[in-house]
């Protein structure tokens, strides 16, 4: 039987309605009135055709989605909420395999067709995170393209062993290196940051570490990322998550840091935090940064929100950024799937004769206008199969 | 044939199961197993029941929802957006009945009861907008209560003419007096905020300034604010919206605002907004200050987003303010119920025996799960009636 998929009347990027031909999983035609007498056929019916949602910052190991409600009654310092979620999750049983099956169901749904998991690696719960995210890599990956990124959430020296752990991630599952606050997590931003830089060295990987440190204190810690960056000749192999220091209004304490990553290629992921500073969008961009947003944690134990819907995201960017116009809507849109595969460095993704077919269609005139409405998708296609209809996967839920 | 309703199996605020029943409009008893013999019956299969969402501060006049997507591409300063609508609404004649009427339609659908709404006066539309919310305000009575605050958007000075409209405009449906900026858009502040505290005195109405101007120049119109009020004995009838210049991180600015805003009983209004500073809402509740929420304007020629919906607002309150536990996110809640109430001067609002009957039952465990989850609503009452059923308003939308 025939894989080949004929998808009629969307709308490419919002632009005149065309029909889409699929054939071995990649783009074969985009062209109006296609004909394959072979191919399944489904009718869009003017819906929005788009590039699938690139979810460059998730927690899969960590959702309680499903799990009833939790409320929650965490203490107010980071510290806090890092130790209660320790703590939880044997005693909840905050299952990684089951969790991350979860939320990629969910995800799927929403029409994310790739996902970047950072994935908690501690002497608590050890690999626990690595192999659940793992097997659930393994079992969906008919539905969505995972990486998984070893995270040091509790830590890389605080608690000894973790570095060890850290290390047997790499060959069992992880492909990305994690960090977190060099300075206010370890209190050795020199120690953990050689430690970062060297298993991505011993593995050849590339590294995407969480900063939340603000102001000067996250300069400082941007500071010795880029000289580790230029010394190890690691250009374009590093991201860094949040950056809430590139918010300051300080533009003598910001500008520096952007002639820096433009120089070193560092990616920049943004959730479009609401309570925070975030990096400015527009000039990152503009300086020719590469940037990608993600959920980050949904429903967890750090608190109650998210929903795993990468289009909702578009619309988090553009109200912290202060997007109004159509055209800068589209940026955060572009944030939110080209931005995410070049950091995600995709091979042959978009919407382009040639391309994967990783894409869905969504209802709305234009992408701005499905942005602000978030209606369900119609259609989720990845690996030229549809995958979900009408905003639920067609993959059970654990 | 009776008015009587029978809600069986609904969850007040999340407590335990208990049914409702309404008589003449208002609560008559909550308990379990009511017996109703003449009432009609409601089987909310557990539902939250919530009290009537207040949307304190909407723009009904000015939503181009239904009217097509119109791409913005305004220019970047508050002027320019200013003159880009005034310039609009007659020309794609942006009409304030049919508009307003279908925000309604819309928010009922979301389980609003009762919305106060800002409506422009000026020199090129004069009352066109007052005259049309009036009318939505009379044709939608039996499904919502508006409040319409004469609100001179273009300014009150710069364009001679507007002052006398809005004394006309208080003479023919609004009740409330609004203001904006008094530095920045008319630059004259001192002339400003006397026309806006002397129209108040004349009608003896209350007061809703627009305030987005930032930081010292934000504090400064908050202290002629301030100095009025008391000078007239305007204590508890005055409201600053958004006021911006409350959410400034040098707390010797903030504090003796703070001071002085309960000191002369001044509501505040925050829509949580994402990207401008923010008044802080915790320290402002824990301060004894009424506060409420509101959509501001949704989809309309300054920006595409939202959708009149105030338990998503319960979220960005929540994510701007960093309300992670489930009992801060309560309190924004209350921002967007009782909060709203109190600024309304709501009689008889809530969810007890012998309020009024304005509620709504909405799938979910607790009130943060229900507001990080926006489920549709189950069903909408107001003055005692079913006005809407699973997210839609029962009166058609113009």
């Amino acid at each position: 039987m025939s894989d080949a998929l004929l998808l009629r009347n969307g709308r490419p990027m919002g632009g005149p309605a065309r029909d889409i031909l699929i054939r071995g999983g990649r783009i074969a035609a985009i062209a109006e009135n296609l004909s394959a007498p072979d191919a399944t056929v489904e009718d869009l019916a003017g819906a929005l055709v788009l590039p699938g949602l690139v979810e460059a910052h998730a927690h899969l190991d960590k959702s309680l989605w499903g799990m009833g409600w939790r409320p929650n009654d965490a203490g107010p310092r980071l510290i806090d909420k890092v130790d209660n979620e320790r703590m939880l999750k044997r005693a909840i049983n905050i299952d990684p395999a089951r969790q991350s099956a979860r939320q990629v169901v969910l995800s799927v749904g929403h029409g994310t067709t790739h996902i970047r998991s950072h994935v908690d690696v501690d002497t608590e719960i050890g690999l626990w995170g690595i192999e659940g995210v793992a097997a659930t890599r393994e079992a969906y990956a008919d539905i969505v393209d995972i990486e998984i990124v070893a995270f040091p959430q509790s830590g890389l020296l605080r608690r000894p062993g973790t570095l060890e752990l850290m290390d047997q991630a790499m060959r069992e599952g992880a492909t990305v290196v994690g960090g977190i606050d060099p300075c206010s997590m370890d209190r050795d931003p020199k120690g953990h940051l050689d430690a970062v830089f060297a298993l991505a060295q011993k593995y050849g990987r590339p590294i995407d570490i969480h900063l939340h440190e603000p102001g000067e204190m996250g300069a400082f810690s941007f500071d010795l990322i880029f000289e580790r960056t230029r010394a190890l000749g690691m250009h374009g192999q590093v991201v860094v998550s949040h950056a809430f220091c590139l918010g300051h209004p300080d533009r003598d304490l910001v500008d520096p840091m952007i002639e820096q990553l433009v120089e070193l290629d560092i990616g920049i992921m943004s959730t479009g935090p609401a309570g925070r500073p975030a990096p400015p969008l527009k000039r990152l961009l503009q300086a020719g940064i590469r940037m990608c947003s993600g959920s980050d944690g949904i429903r967890d134990t750090w608190g109650p929100y998210g929903n795993a819907d990468m289009l909702e995201r578009v619309m988090f960017l553009g109200l912290r950024n202060g997007l109004r116009r159509d055209d800068e809507v589209e940026l955060a849109f572009g944030v939110c799937t080209t931005g995410g595969a070049s950091v995600m460095r995709l091979q042959d993704y978009g919407l382009q004769v040639g391309a994967r077919a990783d894409l869905l269609a969504v209802p709305g005139e234009t992408i701005t206008h499905a942005a602000v409405s978030r209606p369900l998708r119609s259609l989720v296609v990845k690996h030229g199969r549809v995958v979900a209809r009408d905003g639920a996967c067609l993959r059970a839920s654990p």
